[in-house]
């Protein structure tokens, strides 16, 4: 019954890497805490790099300088 | 003052049907809880079903064996 | 499939209203969707009146003025 | 190490403006509570006016009769 | 720089099995997409059980029924 | 009509600064994109710090060793 919820940057993340953090997480909840798999939902939001900010500046701005 | 926020896949829910939820939710919280509908925001979230998971696995695959 | 999270101000809502809720807002996006409602999951959040804000203020102080 | 996420609806924002969302909130998280500036998060999702409601309607009624 | 909301039922998980938790996720994150562990935030929210719905109900209520 | 959610680790912040962020990131929306006052809403968690992880560590873990 856990909800995850992944924010990631929108920086080309594959269908099979997504299909990999969902097997992944639903997995880790079963083996820490027992939670059915069945009902574990998890949602990823890729967020544009201009709505994403650490540091107090976008991480557009953080990428043009090579970070 | 209640805020709001439903996940759903995004497969086709139209305009109509996101005005419906909003009306239906803001009402629901006028009855139960007295609450106050000119100031209950609802943001509605349409999630690519290649970024929903249950299970442990992508509903983008769920659908394409008919579930 | 559906997830929804609602916020309320922790200002006493009962079990039994809460319930009203969850069956409410479940049976809302059943009817306007068609979601299966054994997979509807709603998360309640309530918020201390010091940590909710509207028009820049605390609900709390809101609340002190008959608000 | 705080996390921010502000959600307004989709209605030309600029990279400039979104800029200094970013800037301003982390600066603000450092004045109040002596946050570090480093790892504080901001995310802004940028919502359609079809999919937030305010008064029971959706933004895009209300901006219809010019409100 | 991902961020992960895992929301649970408060059910008693320990320190433990959070901090497995947490581990857990900034582990799965640099494994699949390449994530700095470093700049990794996960919070985990529990969530009382009459404050969680699935399937229209209150999990209370399906506990009390030994489901 | 922006919505705002601050989470932060529960680390004895004080009415007085709460209330100095939600005045503070209200004004600022005013400012940068001329969003009302009246309907902003900011919604502050304050979370354990058992609950919070960054680095792959808990924020518990990390302050015991004067982080």
């Amino acid at each position: 019954m856990p909800y995850v919820n992944i924010k990631i940057t929108k920086e080309g993340a594959s269908a099979d890497q997504k299909a990999e953090l969902i097997a992944g997480v639903t997995d880790l909840l079963q083996r820490v805490l027992g939670k059915n798999p069945a009902t574990t939902v998890v949602v990823i939001d890729e967020v544009e790099t201009d709505n994403w900010g650490i540091g107090g500046e976008q991480v557009t701005i953080r990428r043009s300088r090579g970070q």
